[in-house]
């Protein structure tokens, strides 16, 4: 293969959805950015609306902005719905955080089948997930049957179908691994599922926006996603909740807040939810975080998802080449190699991975460690070029094989 | 009583925080703003402090925002905490919404509380307050004793202590009541809770940043409270809890997220939280909120809630004030007349509030309407000048005594 810079320039100027990097605010060009997956960049446009949206909404129409803030949580949930997870409008909503939205359908969930007993996630899930679904087991009762995965190759859909039978109430995985990158098998586990009629609830926060959900075809039941990651809804955004349509007025989440109420500002004795997805609300939503969604969520729905997904894949085939042309005797690939079992980011292993981490931020490259001795690329398709890459890697090359990283903090410090 | 505006200059001219109004942004001053107890104003150090977070952190810092985030949540509590609350650092912070953190700690306290079968509130609490309580108490089979309460006195503690014995687990109250601004005796409530053994739960919303908050002298367990009002944090900011510190390591919350695991980036199996105030929290905090908290908070230290709470009740009671001069005969006080039990904002009673109350935004004064038939005045005193009641009171004495609000619609329309 080409390993030269001019390789990367050439498959830039041929990329049909480059032109969207010129959408973001990108103050250092000198600057790798590996951590979009994490953390994604600014948008203008988002940039713009906030100003706005605390200078003129906030600042200047006071309180009667909530004549436009009120159903924004809808309004951006409408646009992740249609352009990105490809369900219909009224099955996505913003709310909370991921964790407590977990928390809120894993629950809606089981109290649908009380009945049931088991609640079935695996070790490699984000740990969010588990320490949500451990705690509501411990709640009530309930075994955390937990399936063992590889954390390179992610999720398998056998072991999965192993674990279940009918006391399992709830399947719970995430549909990209957050580690590996590993993408899960959502139609055959949500096919496995329904067969011994479980429900299943999908974390979407490493899919939504980098490759295509099949929330439709699987027929899944439930999902969760956070936005500041492809969507590029800045830190701490709001995150979002799908429930399918058939299943909205059945389930009742735990936490009866007064924006899931019929006719909110009557302040009615009693607790009366509407039947549709804001039943699934609870406080006053954010309105800085729900404007940076719906304008995040916008650009990624007008590259689309079938964009997105093809280049993500070209751009973390082109990293997993480079790495094992440049250091494939030094670098171990830790997530599937066949692009079609990966979501955006793609996970180096080496011992000194720590080390590693700090000299490339040093060298202006930033990716991200991850326990245990893991070096994780992400690769967000709406800004990441082909030259990032080159040059990224090429950082890379020269701090292993120089040796180094070796001056730089051996141990991952303890935060608290 | 002198009636003339120049009267309320002169008010002005002697107001020992009336220079606060600059750190403001204001850009109409024709408009009379009496919702700041619904949605607060603008200031200008978050206006500049957010533009610098979005641009330069977000846009700039990326991923690596965090390592100044990772303990915003906590350095906006220690702020409220001490600068608002009256009680020490680590007692109070920020996460999710003031509806979530009353689930979170409501929840936490029944489950300290194995062998006891009933939660005490009012039916004049918040509306959210009460629909959480009552999710709960059905969720775990338990009674919810609803206390009768006058919607224009409030809570009266001798009807509370009726309500309790041995089989409370909880006592859960608004501090300042939501619609006629009346001032719950939170010293009386909670000894007489402690001595049956229940907790108590106090909701800040309408309290915290206008009002002497006696957590400390009470002996007081738990509180929430949002952010957006007195304390100026803007639209859907996030939310405060407050636990004492000897509970802290005792009450568990019970959605086990992340942000509360000990070492939280070793992602280990198993939820192991911190035993500081970190454990009530869950996901990934907004930090565009939090930074707006901080400022916000910043603010209401700096002027000193004894000077905030001696101007709120000289503004509550020059409203009366005009009110019965005015409009005596045709308005009635809907809160108590006595300043030292109520919060900072009054009410009045008439037929036509809500006709009323349209009437006055289109004279650019902005109240608010309550259910029944109520006309809610803010006085935030950080910006409120005593020209502003007076100018608001005299248009509204002027709809009123004109008959000119019955051009407006009648009916309040319903939202959803």
């Amino acid at each position: 293969m080409d390993l030269s810079r001019q390789y990367a320039e050439t498959r830039d100027a041929q990329d049909p959805i480059g032109h969207f990097r010129t959408r973001f605010h990108i103050p250092d060009e000198r600057l790798v950015y590996f951590d979009g997956n994490s953390l994604g960049r600014l948008p203008l446009t988002t940039r713009d609306r906030l100003h706005d949206a605390i200078d003129r909404e906030w600042g200047g129409e006071l309180i009667r902005g909530w004549d436009t803030w009120i159903d924004l949580a809808g309004r951006a949930g409408d646009v992740i719905a249609e352009g990105v997870l490809g369900v219909a409008r009224g099955e996505v909503i913003l709310s909370d955080s991921s964790s407590v939205n977990l928390f809120k359908l894993a629950s809606a969930a089981l109290d649908a089948s009380p009945g049931r007993h088991v609640i079935v996630t695996d070790d490699d899930n984000f740990p969010t997930d588990r320490y949500v679904l451990e705690g509501l087991a411990r709640a009530r009762g309930l075994e955390l049957r937990i399936v063992a995965t590889d954390i390179d190759a992610g999720v398998d859909p056998a072991r999965i179908a192993a674990a279940l039978d009918d006391d399992v109430a709830l399947v719970c995985l995430s549909h990209v691994a957050y580690r590996s990158g590993a993408l899960a098998d959502m139609v055959a586990i949500t096919t496995a599922a329904h067969r011994v009629g479980a429900l299943t609830l999908w974390d979407l926060c490493h899919s939504a926006g980098s490759v295509p959900v099949p929330l439709r075809e699987s027929g899944a039941d439930l999902a969760v996603g956070c936005t500041y990651k492809y969507l590029n809804a800045g830190p701490g955004a709001p995150a979002f909740l799908y429930v399918r349509r058939d299943l909205q007025a059945r389930l009742r989440q735990p936490i009866w807040g007064w924006f899931g109420q019929r006719d909110q500002f009557a302040m009615d004795a009693g607790y009366d939810p509407v039947e549709s997805i804001e039943r699934f609300q609870v406080g006053t939503p954010p309105v800085l975080g729900g404007y940076a969604v719906l304008e995040g969520a916008r650009i990624t729905a007008e590259a689309g998802i079938p964009c997105l997904y093809d280049k993500s894949a070209e751009l973390s085939s082109y990293t997993i080449q480079l790495g094992e042309a440049w250091l494939g005797d030094r670098l171990a690939l830790a997530s599937p190699s066949d692009p079609g079992q990966r979501g955006s980011h793609v996970t180096f292993h080496h011992p000194q991975a720590w080390q590693i981490c700090q000299a490339l931020k040093a060298a202006k490259v930033i990716p991200d460690f991850r326990t245990p001795e893991r070096l994780r690329i992400g690769l967000a398709p709406l800004y990441t070029r082909f030259v990032d890459v080159w040059e990224g890697m090429a950082r890379l090359r020269d701090i292993v094989t120089s040796g180094s990283y070796r001056e730089f903090e051996a141990v991952r410090g303890r935060v608290t």
